[in-house]
């Protein structure tokens, strides 16, 4: 780890109405930027990781420094250009332009594996951004709480009659992402069994209420659940373990007919950041202590243990997944990697996305998010009732807002997400609007996305998996879509290579927009607002699905090949 | 070929001052797509290729079509968004964006290879954008013509003290850029034998008046060149025959001390399709007929077999380089086929951008092009004269000018081109402004430039080779080039994926901008052509060339981490 990506300081972002940089359009980026670094968002904010393994808000705290003196001073009419976390050029654009432009981590093809990245990486030329690390738009584990609840409800409704009262999942992980799982099973109803073998990671979800228990034993946290699932109560428990060790013994007894609560896990996944076999995931049969020092000093050694490690803990999830146990792959590459490992069947059970998340990206509804810039709860809070007003009938919605105040606390900036579509984001934004202009909100608002979104990813082993023409490998419609919201006047907006399924295996696009309570801002925000999520729409509907298809009509898209 | 990629209609673009579209913006993408298309300026215009074996201009003919039907129908404050050469959706944006944004050819990383484009392709999914084919900008072969003479001068000025006359190039493909090279090679005072497989190729560069004599001997090409260089004439023949058997036998009569003009080539370089094995280069011992028709009927024995022929015709420049003959690569990926083939010094020579483009590059200096959209000769004449009186110091610029209006024959809609760097390309473009809004020219002009610029590609193997730093699969940098210019105000903007070196070897970006005669073009013009050549200072000052930095520092640009 080089001196200038270690630092102790902690970084905490301006609140309030008073302005540190010449305009709300530039404090906006600024106080994202050093939001995805604050103590209770960031995974390990002293080395500038925000999530994800090693997915960074800046390339150096110099590049940090760089950043936030350049945006105080930009213009109205100028552009921060950045590339992989490094502030490179500050140009003269427009004021209907983006104030900030970002690409990170793009490699030709080619070369487009960890190796070659690692090098770069090394030699301080490059920073993996990860999808909303290095696009200033992480909002801490209640960013992926909505996604995972969406995605367990809708297991819960294909498989379990809608009803996951005594159910419970299994799965592994409890970093920045895989944190939210304990919660969302919750709130969906079911137990969760989380195998996480670093315990301050564990700690981190207990003391901020996303986890209920936790304990070092199989037995134990088998116990629990047990208990739990019997009396009809969801509840959480973090075991503090291998996934790689502890699937298999589970699978195992199951097998063996030995003692299990309901026999079976009901639901397996796993959130481990398996997408980095370098540093995301811990070989079976290794201290945590001994994988972060082999990490520095024989990180080949590392690779090829997680790998071998993720080959057995992929074998049985197909275990589970061949015993009629729902079993999904949640965006982390494991499949492959066990693929490549040799495992022929590893992409036996499906991706989440083809299984549960299409038919909602077919009509442009994906995670939309915002956040308070202000740094005042009640500015969330007034956005949720505006949010129910707004879409009365959205039952779902009114569920999941008042779930998300009661369970949810707050990281850094409040911020809330839920999952909305084609012709309703820019209305919640032009409301976001007029309540900044009116005061009733105590600052402006920003509104993003996860790059996990219907047109802005092409990721062919998550998102884009299994697409009915076949085009998952195609990314131009990412690309298209970064271009689409540079055009539009987001107020910034970011190209990434990597994420989630790690080098080689994802490109996609994040946009974020700052409602400043400005008739110019509601402008863009009704051009940006419409035109991302329609890229989703056409992007499912040149595809050939029919959801889409109906959509765009619906909404009078003009697609000229398409709808003719 | 599907019926829908095949048609006889002959495309000329509309000329005059008259608008077929609403407004000059949308009128300029119009006619230049068609102009692409033009029979002089396209090499297959029927199955809509452009250039560089299938670059195309629109992915069917029922795309081109919907495409010149949006752009018709096209408003000042909405935006075309065309994926691989189809249009999909026309949008809201504003006056200042883009009237048309295109992404072609592009994959994610671990997909994208020859097989897995082959196969979209062949479903009509995709399409091949090469660089200015699918982006529009294409000019014929004289857009070629400069870069091919700036490399051979330079390549004379570092091993011939300056002086061409009496020496010979020999070279392969005389195709949609190789057909520039005998021309190139005469302005700048030498011979020229160049070898290429199909006849109706050579007839084609001896009509447009690139190449001066044609023979299928190799005794009379090499008599040719023997009398020439001789009598210190610069002249030019194409040899019918195939580059993989004739350079190994130029080679082999070097060795043996047979007769040849000067006792061996001066210069060897090579400029057939090979970027494309499946259809780009001819294997050794084929006939032309029996290729193209096992390119439908048997595609992998082609790919072999032209896999093959590569690596002896690298093995024959190697051995010319060992010799000491100044040898380059032109950037067709020839070396890379050949290493893969198992030739390990296939990269014993260089490739041209780092022998003798990159100095330029650091000043932003590169492919700079104008079309009179008229159609109007005169207009392009006046233009040149407008470029002597705004750069009167510029000598090379001047001698350029006078040769390239004598020998260059217009294709399709007249076009000038000539390389000019950061501080100039705006001046130029104001100028043009201001010749429409005068009326001295009959209609606007667009301005653009290949793909290969100095901030605009990443190309590990052309462009970035052996780039200062390690950094030249770092493909932030035509991504970051193509938002700068989308927010900057271009008016077609492109991202690209292939191109000259095929699938997985390069990512690039394309800008062209209309000077229409308004204030508001005005400035647009100087924001884009300055933000754009900027991208190639900033790109090689962040990679440590001291020519970059310093140009970066004597022209202002705002560095944060490069000039502080
Ligand atoms: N949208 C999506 O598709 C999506 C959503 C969530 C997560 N993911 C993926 O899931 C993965 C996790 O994301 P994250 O942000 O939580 O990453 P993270 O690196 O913050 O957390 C991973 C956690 O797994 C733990 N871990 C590693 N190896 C383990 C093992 N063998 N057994 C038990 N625990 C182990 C680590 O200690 C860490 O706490 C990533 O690959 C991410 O891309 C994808
Ligand atoms: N800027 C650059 O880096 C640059 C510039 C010019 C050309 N190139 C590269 O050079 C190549 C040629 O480009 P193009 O547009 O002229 O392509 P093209 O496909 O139009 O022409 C290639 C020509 O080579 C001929 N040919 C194929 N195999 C042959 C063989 N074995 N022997 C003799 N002739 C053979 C073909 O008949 C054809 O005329 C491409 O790979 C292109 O990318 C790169």
């Amino acid at each position: 780890m080089p001196e200038s990506r270690h630092n102790l300081r902690d970084i905490y972002p301006p609140t309030g109405p008073e302005l540190t940089a010449k305009s709300w359009q530039t404090e906006a980026p600024l106080r994202m930027l050093m939001n995805n670094l604050h103590p209770d968002v960031a995974e390990n904010p002293h080395e500038l990781v925000v999530y994800g393994g090693i997915g960074r808000a800046a390339r150096t705290w110099e590049d940090f420094d760089a950043i936030c003196a350049s945006l105080r001073d930009l213009e109205a009419d100028e552009t921060l250009v950045v590339q992989s976390g490094k502030p490179i050029a500050i140009i003269r654009t427009h004021t209907d332009a983006p104030r900030v432009l970002i690409a990170n981590s793009n490699l030709v093809p080619e070369w487009a594996n960890w190796d070659h990245f690692n090098e770069l990486d090394k030699k301080g030329l490059m920073m993996y951004g990860q999808m909303t690390a290095g696009s200033w738009i992480y909002i801490g584990a209640q960013g992926i709480v909505q996604g995972t609840y969406e995605t367990f409800a809708e297991a819960g409704r294909q498989h379990y009659d809608g009803n996951l009262t005594g159910k419970w999942i299994l799965t592994g992980g409890l970093g920045g992402m895989g944190g939210a799982q304990p919660l969302a099973a919750v709130m969906a109803g079911a137990c969760c069994l989380a195998v996480e073998c670093d315990e301050t990671r564990a700690d981190f979800r207990i003391r901020t209420r996303y986890c209920d228990e936790k304990t070092h034993s199989l037995d134990e946290a088998l116990a629990l659940i047990d208990r739990w699932t019997k009396a009809g109560e969801a509840k959480s428990v973090a075991l503090i373990g291998n996934a790689a060790e502890v699937f298999p013994e589970i699978l195992r007894r199951m097998q063996a007919g030995e003692p299990l609560p309901n026999g079976r896990p009901d639901i397996v996944t796993d959130q481990t950041s398996a997408h980095d076999p370098y540093r995301g995931y811990l070989p079976a049969g290794w201290s945590v202590a001994e994988w972060h020092a082999k990490q520095e000093t024989d990180p080949k050694a590392v690779n090829a243990a997680a790998r071998a490690s993720m080959k057995v803990h992929v074998a049985a999830m197909v275990g589970f997944w061949n015993a009629g146990v729902p079993t999904l792959d949640y965006g982390n590459n494991i499949r492959q990697v066990a693929k490549d490992e040799g495992l022929d069947d590893a992409f036996a059970f499906p991706g989440f996305v083809p299984a549960y998340i299409r038919p909602l990206f077919c009509r442009g509804v994906g995670p939309f998010r915002w956040v308070a810039l202000s740094g005042d709860p009640e500015d969330i809070y007034k956005t949720d009732q505006a949010m129910k007003e707004l879409f009365p009938e959205n039952e779902g919605l009114h569920r999941w807002l008042d779930m998300a105040r009661d369970r949810i606390a707050f990281q850094g900036l409040p911020a809330r997400i839920c999952w909305i579509g084609l012709g309703d984001r820019h209305r919640a934004g032009l409301k976001f609007n007029e309540m900044v202009a009116s005061g009733e909100l105590s600052a402006p608002v920003v509104i993003g996305r996860d790059h996990l979104d219907a047109g802005s990813v092409a990721s062919p082993n998550r998102e884009t998996e299994a697409m009915r023409d076949g085009s998952d490998a195609v990314s131009d419609w990412p690309l298209l879509n970064a271009l689409v919201n540079t055009a539009s006047g987001a107020t910034w907006v970011s190209i990434h290579h990597g994420g989630g399924v790690g080098m080689g295996y994802s490109q996609h696009a994040g946009v974020v927009i700052c409602a400043d309570g400005t008739p110019e801002a509601a402008k863009r925000l009704e051009r940006v607002l419409w035109n991302d999520p329609a890229s989703g729409v056409w992007r499912h509907a040149d595809a050939g699905y029919p959801e889409a298809i109906d959509c765009a009509r619906a909404n009078g898209l003009r697609l000229p090949r398409i709808l003719g």
